[in-house]
This record gives structure tokens, sequence and C-alpha cells, in this order.
């Protein structure tokens, strides 16, 4: 990443850009040369605001680099049987290669079991075990796309991954553990910190790559940080309608190397990442 | 576990002895009730001498606690389309609970493929990658062996996890990943070093949970271990007919609380949890 205006952050909306766009070309080249277009499908239970938000912004970004985009949008009271229907009618349809289910479900539907019924090779956000598994042991194909997401930042800033010490806050599904698999897949010492960890500062203050993924408003300062370092902020957490992160960036953005903000930083790249797999997908049928 | 002799040594034969008898009394139960016998199918490719010893090993086991055993012995040179009917065979008998395929394969197989195959509900080792993802997120089904027994010590001996720091030194998929894995799933802080890590010495010195499973001979001294920590080597080195483990048990058993030896640690436990895993499986049929 050419880092022109010579700031420390982590611009995650022109890695996004530059992600959308190699897509965008692969798109139009799987177009010309197979006839195929990409598919995804979002399915929606219920009305929830922030989950309607979120199908809406990849349904934007779907538009932007050519991928057809659809929704499932199911009833709350949908029953668990009707839900794994329209998964099973999404694994059969041949325009769509990936399918996203929003999280979380109305609280009477199993997750899980929705998530294993999706067709691992049409599983947008990586989520499936068999996926998850592949990951873990060093296959990685669709993967979390929060995670992968980070990757490409550490890969397009050039910053090292073997050998270096990166500390993950938080070991969500979502993030913190295929986070640690992917680094120890790259050769990176990993510790996985969390709620129960009794002295964090000890790790993150360690942590040449820090990824923070809690929910904690500004939990991370600049005294937790080693110099130099480069810091992933996973967390959001909204306020009187604004939105801070769990780094304290204007805290910490001295010490470190190189921040991502909240907004703008890993939101938009994990969006551009999940457009990747439905590209990736829809690749592998063509 | 009780600590009648009042050594420090983590006595895998004993945890072996308490979890077959386990394994054992359910057998009974299943064949008794049910009139199902567990059965274990160990396939096994060429005259490698370690792998057929191994296999006598479980075969050993399987007779103590009473589940089928046998073999499927195919030559050195059979094709992956061959390995892959063998599997796809088993898959299909009732009789057969647990696929083992020992590793390693001859060099013009593929590993990972054959693994793939063989139905995760009958995935005796835990090696399938459906089965590591659920173990990743915390579904903690048919796992990798020697972690889970790890597990099963630590338990035994009334070792806490939760918030402990936990080193693991190597990051292999059959020994380090899955035991991180299991690790934060029991809300350890974990870390995971290797032949990478840049100071070895820093993380091991800070670990209260020690495992190590990198081959190389007494690589672990005691100026190493923390004071108090519980140390699991699942290391083993041949040299002139003797076996060494990658810890120097003589070295740091003044300084740890509890240490396994090498051998008549963890390769019993292991051995005990392959065959919980038969009957697990065998359960779910009946």
């Amino acid at each position: 990443m050419p880092d022109t205006d010579n700031t420390k952050i982590i611009d995650g909306r022109a890695i996004a850009k530059k992600v959308e766009a190699e897509v965008k070309a692969d798109v139009e080249k799987l177009i010309s040369e197979k006839g195929v277009t990409p598919g995804l499908s979002a399915i929606l239970v219920g009305e929830d605001p922030a989950s309607k938000m979120y199908v809406r912004l990849k349904h934007k970004a779907c538009e932007r680099v050519g991928i057809f985009a659809e929704d499932q949008h199911l009833p709350e009271d949908i029953t668990q049987e009707e839900l794994l229907e329209a998964i099973s009618s999404l694994n059969a349809r041949k325009d769509i290669h990936g399918i996203l289910l929003q999280l979380p479900l109305p609280k009477h539907l199993n997750e899980q079991e929705a998530m294993n019924a999706i067709d691992p090779a049409k599983d947008a956000d990586g989520f499936h075990p068999f996926n998850m598994g592949q990951l873990l042991i060093g296959i990685e194909g669709l993967v979390p796309c929060t995670p992968k997401g980070i990757i490409r930042a550490l890969e397009e800033y050039g910053v090292e991954i073997q050998g270096k010490h990166a500390v993950i806050v938080g070991h969500s599904n979502v993030v913190g553990k295929p986070m640690a698999a992917m680094l120890v897949n790259r050769n990176a010492t990993v510790s996985i910190c969390h709620v129960f960890t009794e002295d964090v500062t000890k790790f993150t203050r360690d942590a040449d790559i820090l990824v923070v993924a809690t929910g904690v408003k500004h939990l991370i300062k600049e005294d937790m940080v080693k110099e130099g370092s480069v810091i992933f902020d996973v967390g959001i957490t909204e306020e009187n309608g604004k939105v801070y992160g769990d780094v304290d960036f204007e805290n910490v953005i001295n010490k470190a190397s190189r921040v991502t903000p909240v907004p703008g930083g890993v939101g938009p790249v994990t969006i551009a990442t999940l457009m990747q797999h439905v590209l990736m997908s829809a690749q592998k049928t063509a």
C-alpha cells in the first residue's frame, strides 16, 4: 500500500477498493469467458435493523463489483425446518455461488445447525466447520472474512508475520480463533487472550501485531502497546450515534507504527473479502 | 488421580488404565443392552515397522476393552483410487464404527484426500477437517487423541485451566494446533511457539501449563520452565534403542509441579482416548 499521505493509518477503505477492483476485473473475465455471473444470496430472518444494514452494505459491494445479489428475507417466526429448506434450495441453485446467513438469528432457531446446512463450497462467510477445519490444518479456502482481510492488510503494508509475536484479544469463533489459526499458519508466534486472561497488558505490550476484538470501548491505551507495533481494531461500540473501537486510536497512534481507524478500518476489507469468496466459489463451478 | 506415591510424575499408564476401565464397562453395556460391539478398522499401507508397531498397540488396547479390531493391510504400491475404495467400503460397513488411517502413507499417495474420505462420524483419530472445525468452534466430538488425552490428564490431577497461561511448543496439525484450540475452548490464555519463535524461553518460563511437541531431544531444561508448572512431553526421539522426550525430565522435575515421563506419559493416554472414540461412534449408531 503506498503511504502517500505519510500517516500511520491502516486505510481499510483504500485496501477494500483495491481488492474490489481485482474482484471486478475477475468477475468481468468470468462473465465474458465462461458466461458465469457470480451470485450471492443473503438470508435475513426478521427485522433486526443492524442485520438489515449489514445485508444492504454487502449488496452495495456486490453491485460495485458486478456480482448478482439477492435477499431471502424470511419472517421472524419461521421454523427451523423452513429455514433449513430455504438453505437447501439455495444449495441447489446453479445461479447462486455464495450463501450468507446473517447472524444473529431469532433465539428459537438453531444457528449452528443452520450454518452446517450450507454447502461448504458456497459458504461465503467461511464459518462452516469443514472450512474452519481446513483453515486449522493450513488449507485456507473459504475462511472467516475479517481475519482474512487483516492478513491482506498486513501484506499490503509489507508487515512481516513469520517469527513475530501476534497477540489476539478476544477468542470468538468469528474473529479471534480463526485469526489465531491464520497467523500460526504463517509462522507467527501467537498468543490468544480474552476476558479470563489474568494480565492482558503483559501480552499486549509484547505484541508486534495486535488484533483486538472484544467490543469493549477503548480498552487498549498507549501504555498497553509496544513501540512500533501494528494494531487492528475489530471492535465496534455505538454510543449516542457515534462509533468507537476497542483501541483508543488518538492515544496509541504515536506509539504504534500503524493502526486501523474505526470506522474505515477492518470493516470495508471484511466486505471486500466476502466479494472475493463469492468470486472464488463461482470460478470453481465454471 | 490419587498421588499415593507422592511423586511429581504424571502417570500416563495409570490414567490410561482408568480410561480403559470406563470404556470397557460402557462397551459391555452397549453389547448387553443394544447388541452392538464397537469395531475399529486400521488401514495400514506398506511395511513401515513403526506404523506396524503402532497399529499393534492399538489392537491390543481394543482387546483389553472388548472392541472388535481388524486390519486392512494394503500393499505399498496401492493406487490412490484403491485406497479411497478401501475407505469407502469401511464407511459403509455397519460393524465398523471407527476407522484409522495409519500415517505416514507412502509418498505417492495423497494423505489429505484420504483423510477427507473417511466418514467424519467414524473418524477415530479426529483429524477430519469437519471434526477439526467443530473443535475450533468449541464443539468437541471426535478430536485429535493426544491433546484430548492431555486435557483428561489435567482434569485427573485437578489442574485449573481457565485463566492460566498455557504454552505450546510445536504447531503441528496433530498436536500443537488442536491442543491450542482445546485450551482456548477452556479459557486458558494460550501461546503457540515453534521453530520460528524468536525467544521460546520467554514463553516457556511464563507457562503454567507447558505442552512440548517438537521431536527435539531434551529441548526443555530447568532454566526454561516456571516454578510449579505442569509439563506435558509429547516428543519421542530414538537413539541407540533408547527413547528420549523433548523435556529433560531429571532436569526439570525439581522445578515443575508435575511432568509426564517418556515413555509412560502421553502415549498410553492417547491410545486410551482412541478407544473412547470408537465407543462414542458406536454408541451414536446404537
